[in-house]
């Protein structure tokens, strides 16, 4: 592991809520960072100028996804995904495990790995840890994560545990794998993720499992999954400092601008979520005055901006009457420009938490963000 | 009429076809000009600068479409279609009269105007001449189209004589309502339209018609309608010529890239079509060497731009291969990067067509064109 490959410096802690860098050869990734998911080599409805222009350091794409269309290894003959996608920052891909179980049909789970039919045209498909780093080596990946299982937060406890204890012994096999990568494994990093649901003995043995085999990063897998918020931070009450101080803490899927404010208050580093790109298709725009539904008849005389805080190039040009037709219209224009807006006011949101957290003010950025946050609904 | 209000001024003139300038108040036109059409105030799959930088001078707006959403007050009330939409040069607005034919229900047709039933919501509606040009000063039209009927080339020539006569009826009241508008008037041009389908005899009644009212510009209507190229190439070897040579000339509706190339061979100076916007949202491609498509297979693994010969961003950046996976994956990029090459290519093809008109090489470039192009098909 040499500091090219991948570095994490802290610049400043406030409470539990962290500021640093990650360095990584195709580029730095401040944190907290929110990552854009690019689910099939596009983040939906934007150009890759146009999301690093909101201030994207990182995009996700999505394993599953890629390995069935266009498939890892046309990917790879193609030149890897960030010259088939024109992004050259830095990539973080899922392992694909989660998307298998929730996505694809006629799943069988087994100690080597999920055999399942593809959602797209039925082909039969295996993952395994193996198969998976392989994959995330073909797409070229910079950060990849470890396959694991991700079970409901409502099953007993026994199948709790017995499927963290599964994905434990994954997570070594996707160490072997990775580190099997020779060439790949010199220029990209391996994340981790602790399992458990909502049990704290679990996320325990989970962390420790981890650590002791050691990765770049530590993701905490498993939330978001409809236990909702209160549940979420509750583990995220302990969760997050079971795992190594320094080492970069990774929730996934998440979130509600609520939920990241609430996420980096208990020490997470990094997030991707596909609200601010999927509620962008779907008319909805994030504000720090919280969510508008530019549907509403409300909105069609209202010369003003989606959001007067907001300084992106949405904000600046169009109108809120401009974007309520359009998205009345079924025009393509108004999911990219509410897209847009929301990749740009979740990066700002973002640099704001960075800036609150290196001036030791994160509490009061907090309490002020709920303030005017949660006052209004859609 | 003052200069700065419309001018237009031929550079250069090579067998029919010509080269020249509309100068307006938002802005200088080159002619021969293809205008990309915004019918919602959107040209589809593009923002208004990524429109911009194709090329194109001036975009189309559907009186139509607008009066029924978001309806041609409100836009008044909004400060008007360019603020509206982010487009500050020059647009051309429709009359109606066409998409009033095609796409509304119910319709009823007298001699005052046409009474019809919105296709969106059933709502009653009437559109006159007045009516039609108070509209078009309501968005701030910089092109103002009279109101006209526009009925199949293959009824029967009483038919189609009985429907000019009542256009030319209908030209006069355009004309005294555009003149009616005042300030509007002072900075917006009005444009004639010729009808008479195949009819060489009614074609020429019609253009004396409008030549004694006196306009702006003149349009060639009717065509496009389903008679086919060859047709539509016989009637363009004599009607761009009954109007007056001193005003530009506008085939409306037209056309595929061969289409623009034998109008501009017969004196046509302005164009406007949904073909490149439509095609790529379709997954089809327009290139020098002719039309491609892009959900082919053989296109999966390809490496090359969408046209070798095109300087476009897309084509700089992406490659087929890419597109390709786009198209089949269902991805608004995949519409967006071939709505803009295609509107690309075609500011291209008539930028070269000014540069052969003016150089005097017309003939040579327009049989080049047609032997790369025409080889082969989609």
């Amino acid at each position: 592991m040499t500091g090219s490959r991948f570095s994490f410096t802290l610049h400043a802690t406030d409470g539990k809520a962290r500021t640093g860098t990650i360095a990584m050869q195709r580029g730095e990734i401040r944190t907290p960072a929110f990552m854009p998911v690019g689910t099939a080599a596009t983040v939906k409805a934007m150009k890759p100028e146009s999301v690093r222009a909101t201030g994207a350091d990182i995009i996700l794409g999505n394993t599953y996804h890629l390995m069935l269309r266009p498939g890892a290894e046309r990917v790879a003959r193609l030149g890897g995904l960030h010259k088939f996608m024109n992004w050259q920052r830095p990539i973080l891909t899922d392992s694909g495990g989660y998307q298998v179980m929730s996505l694809s049909e006629l799943r069988k789970l087994t100690e080597q790995g999920v055999e399942f039919r593809s959602h797209l045209d039925g082909s039969k498909h295996m993952l395994t840890p193996e198969r998976s780093m392989e994959i995330q080596r073909l797409l070229g990946s910079d950060i990849v994560m470890a396959f694991d299982e991700c079970p409901r937060a409502d099953r007993p406890k026994d199948e709790i545990a017995e499927s963290m204890e599964l994905s434990m012994r994954w997570a070594k096999r996707s160490r072997d794998g990775f580190d099997a990568g020779e060439e790949h494994a010199e220029s990209a990093a391996l994340f981790g993720i602790q399992q458990g649901a909502l049990h704290e003995d679990l996320r325990r043995i989970s962390a420790d499992a981890l650590t002791a085999i050691g990765f770049d990063g530590y993701a905490v897998g498993g939330l978001a999954v409809g236990e909702g918020q209160q549940a979420m931070f509750g583990v995220l009450d302990y969760a997050p400092t079971m795992l190594p101080e320094d080492r970069p803490r990774y929730l996934m899927g998440v979130g509600k601008p609520d939920d990241l404010v609430g996420a980096v208050e208990r020490g997470i580093d990094m997030f991707d979520c596909v609200l601010p790109t999927r509620s962008g298709r779907n008319g909805q725009a994030f504000t720090w005055n919280g969510p508008l539904n530019l549907r509403n008849a409300r909105f069609a005389e209202d010369t003003g901006p989606l959001d007067e805080r907001c300084g992106c190039p949405v904000c600046t040009t169009y109108s809120r009457a401009y974007i309520h037709h359009l998205v009345k219209s079924g025009e393509m224009l108004g999911a990219m420009l509410l897209t847009e807006h929301n990749l740009s006011f979740y990066q700002a949101l973002m640099q704001a938490m960075r800036d609150a957290i290196a001036a030791g003010a994160f509490a009061g950025f907090a309490a002020g963000f709920r303030r005017d946050y949660l006052r209004q609904g859609g």
